[in-house]
């Protein structure tokens, strides 16, 4: 490009990229944030704009070069008022890199600017997820994917551990099966998806396919959002005598919530899930199975992903629709809102009575079945991110880390002979083998078109825990250089012959580093003995995009569904649990509560939430 | 019960027992192969005559506890009517056991009786899976469920080493994607759950839920039956360079595709599996990699699964909606019939066309881009229970079953003191953890209140490959005895101390007889030299139901969809593939289509299929 028209490009880059980037940010967050008819609404306006800006630089005669990225943004705005009627366009010539710059566009806005455009900009450059052509649907993509994939193998060995079996349930429910538990109905009934026909057939009018109404169900199905009634359904069949209890059934699955406003991971229409069900003869059991998973996944978070928990149980406005108790596990973010990551709920009979399931004692009688669900979902990704995540991009834990080293080759000088590369070549080879001997996943990149910058930020942003450059003068001298992702970030050159086994504990440190890092922003984010009025002044104002908000407030309470409400509607606060640990040790006794002034009878967690 | 009662039972059992195992077997049979009204009237038949039944045992002067099965049938019957409406009737105090005898039935219908009702017997006695509520839809239960996990840990890895990375889609695409390529539509649109409403709401006359009419979408969605158009979609943002390519997906997912006749595992509305996608530079590349997934599935079935097949392409009119070829591994079943196991499809450039996906190669210029897709599903499961089984119930390799041994303990007589009971448990302890050190997956079964020749017979069911019974007397001479499920089934006595070694090698020797049965049995299955007159007097009244039907045949043949569609007229027979080594040898050449009589251009296999 010459120099010139590079310095244009620059200069009408050099004016908007902020702007380029808020619009895009901003249309990318509205896409899955605000209503149909304002993101409409809003998109025409950037429709209309960023006509504009072509017609001006057409005007003053700019090549078309020049114009093309901004030609190119107008094209996907205007896909995004329909993307799944719009026919992609043909495509042109010119290079692709050039039409798709958002997608491709490695910049990350710092956390401190705007915490959710750092969140959003995070997940495009590490490669987690994108958003698809279907509302509120994301697209994993393979590094997301095999977080993931980690996930749900560590979890399902301790899940099995427990006794229970993975099964599979349709995917769609009869209607009627929601209406048996009233507050099941009411919990979902708003934000499920119909299937009412089971054919397409060509629209008459010769546009396109419309459901045949030929077949159309007689009664409707939906996508399931949870499959209590299902699996209550089932267990009616397979429950006869005391012998079938306790009965314990997991499945891995999807499942769909239609929602308005959605977020990658933390919230989205479809989401990927396990959901655990037992039956069983006495209330204590049951109790005891919900706690029992509500440590399992307080110890998932803690030892694979380094991330601290509160563990607490709801108050009765915020239990799982159906349940008696709902037990969470809340995590803390860098902008001191909280993420629910993980619910166990105690059903008591509510299923159980809804789908007439009983059991034979010893004695020969009949009696009622007491019942637990527990999930976590890819939501447990969106923790991951915005507990250790930094400017620079992704930063993960060993444990979960889809390559936990990466090895970057310096490559030789062009006058050095092929030896040079054939040593080179050998050395990182059996470090490579040392290290996979050690069960340690490794990647080489030794991609020859990229500069070894470029790779070193690629990695950064990926989150990988553990550089490892190599050259050949390193080979030479029998080294290596380390660079850890955070933390003693120095680099270092370490002996070959050490390079493995300092590998190993050097990823452990690691490990628990981030753990420590993240309790200890845990507990600094939890303020004691404010009263009603400064947590209101604190909170009424704070938003998700604000980087370091004023956390979590830890407060005696008197346990009151209006107060709790009017809390809500006040400051935007809610109670995201009554944490098992204070309110066992009756740390509320003999305290007001903090809003009411009467006799506390819980500490209560209050605080924004995703 | 009395003894006069319990003849009397007895003999209203001994009368109908067959009657009403094929009543339970065609109801079961019936709601799952044919169409609705079909399936109505001859469930309200049913209906009549169970009630007849009841009337006429009342009359007789039977007592309540006589006719109750009968009771519960009929209710069973009428709730088949409309499952999904029916309100569960309140449990009386009476046993369940008797209510729910179907489901409980340990009886399997021989094979040479009738073959499909020894699948759907082994299906339930196995505890493989049961029908949900949910037309066309199965519940897959936890040992079945086992089975699909260890295929896909299997599968999973070794699709992972040839570089194909995981990632997840979304479950439901717009509609108007599946117009973009012309021959997909037509494979799909007929099939498709069809998504129109994002809400319920209460019925306005008071009756229940509807789907909103205010909660309309625009465009309606479908279930995924396949993910081609969603994934070259996203193919279209992520391929620009030669550098992305070859890029290779892979999804494990649920899809469904409506279907009015239904098996379980082989064919069901919604299945399990794994769907995989990649694009290529070049038709080359494309099309090694659909022959080398065919390979892996070829290899998984056959290591793994003990299943031989047969590998073959598809004749043009049996192709995937959209393939320019379509290859498969075809399994013979023991009713020789065919079972299509596995499916690995080239492209061509159908899908890069659709959807516009182009890459820039290393001179600058925009090329098209070549695909593939192949995918395994729970269909497997079939494949596996229909190659190995027996009248006695299901038959496992050791590498897919969930429990390799099961070690039955005898329990000591009431006279031994609780030494020979200590004794007894501490050797069955060393026993398992000196097998659990070898890898092997071993279950104790030490419930008190079964009989041990009880659960020989659950343990058979279920298809254990190995059982040792060990008890007070085994113990005192320090030795065990094993029980093969298959093959050399002697019981013989074996040293304690020579016992996990014998296990070990026993089992990798089970795994390979029944490989090798298998083979036997395929080899024997294919008919060659046959002409279209011997084939058609086989097959054209062969059914599914026949054990031991006709097999194969493999015939010199000239492609020709007009004479392939007069066959499957004719003969219900399809070809099942034109086997790969076979034309490769070009066994073909130089003879006569043995339907034609014109110059062949293939060996084609010929057969009933599932």
């Amino acid at each position: 490009m010459p120099l010139l028209l590079l310095s244009l490009v620059k200069r009408v880059h050099g004016f908007s990229p902020v702007l380029r980037t808020r619009h895009q940010q901003w249309i990318r967050f509205a896409s899955s944030t605000v209503n149909e008819s304002e993101e409409k609404a809003a998109l025409e306006e950037r429709i209309k704009a960023t006509g504009d800006q072509i017609r001006a630089l057409k005007e003053s005669g700019a090549s078309k070069d020049t114009f093309a990225p901004l030609v190119q943004e107008l094209q996907e705005l205007k896909a995004q008022l329909d993307p799944t009627l719009a026919k992609p366009t043909k495509k042109t010539q010119q290079p692709k890199k050039q039409q798709s710059s958002e997608e491709e566009s490695d910049f990350i806005t710092a956390r401190s600017v705007d915490y959710s455009k750092w969140y959003n900009d995070l997940i495009r450059v590490a490669g987690l997820a994108e958003t698809s052509p279907v509302r509120g649907c994301m697209v994993i993509k393979p590094w997301g994917m095999s977080l993931w994939d980690r996930v749900r193998t560590e979890l399902d060995a301790k899940i099995q551990n427990r006794g229970v079996e993975n099964a599979y349930f349709p995917l769609l429910i009869p209607k009627s099966f929601l209406s048996k538990e009233a507050e099941h109905v009411d919990g979902f009934a708003t934000e499920c998806a119909v299937v009412t026909h089971h054919r397409l057939t060509a629209d008459p009018d010769g546009s396109g396919l419309i459901a045949d109404p030929e077949a159309k169900l007689e009664d409707p199905l939906i996508i399931r959002p949870t499959s209590e009634t299902m699996i209550w359904y089932m267990f009616r069949k397979w429950i006869n005598s005391h012998r079938d209890l306790p009965l314990k059934i997991n499945q891995w699955a999807n499942v769909m919530r239609w929602e308005m406003r959605t977020r990658p991971f933390l919230r989205t229409s479809e989401f990927l899930w396990q959901e655990g069900h037992t039956a069983h003869a006495t209330a204590e059991d049951a109790v005891e199975e919900a706690r029992a998973m509500l440590d399992v996944y307080a110890d998932l978070c803690q030892d694979l992903l380094s991330i601290p928990v509160v563990k607490g149980v709801k108050s009765p406005s915020e239990r799982f629709a159906g349940a008696s108790d709902t037990y969470t596990i809340e995590a803390l973010m860098q902008n001191g809102w909280a993420l629910q990551s993980g619910t166990s709920h105690f059903l008591g009979q509510s299923f159980g009575n809804a789908f007439d399931v009983t059991f034979q004692d010893q004695n020969g009688e009949q009696q009622p079945v007491w019942g637990t669900s527990w999930g976590v979902s890819t939501r447990l990704l969106g923790a991951l991110i915005m507990t250790h995540s930094d400017d620079a991009g992704l930063v993960l834990p060993p444990k979960v880390a889809p390559v936990q080293v990466v090895i970057v080759t310096i490559p030789p000088k062009k006058s050095d002979g092929p030896e040079v590369q054939q040593k080179l070549d050998a050395t990182v080879d059996d470090l490579v083998e040392k290290l996979r001997a050690k069960g340690i996943r490794v990647k080489v990149d030794d991609r020859d078109y990229v500069r070894s910058g470029a790779k070193y930020f690629e990695w950064e942003r990926k989150g990988v825990p553990l550089r490892i450059e190599i050259g050949p003068r390193d080979v030479q001298n029998e080294v290596c250089v380390f660079k850890y992702r955070v933390g003693d970030v120095e680099k270092k050159s370490v002996p070959l012959v050490d390079a493995p086994e300092m590998v190993e504990s050097g990823l452990k440190e690691f490990q628990s580093a981030l753990l420590e890092r993240a309790n200890a922003r845990l507990q600094d984010g939890i303020r004691q003995g404010a009263t009603y009025a400064e947590m209101k002044s604190l909170l009424e104002n704070d938003e998700a995009s604000e980087y370091n908000g004023p956390g979590l407030f830890l407060v005696p309470w008197k346990c009151d569904a209006d107060n709790e409400r009017k809390i809500k509607e006040e400051c935007k606060a809610t109670i995201r649990c009554y944490p098992l640990k204070e309110n066992q040790e009756g740390m509320h006794k003999g305290q007001k509560c903090f809003y009411s002034g009467e006799e506390a009878t819980h500490m209560a967690l209050f605080g924004r939430a995703f």
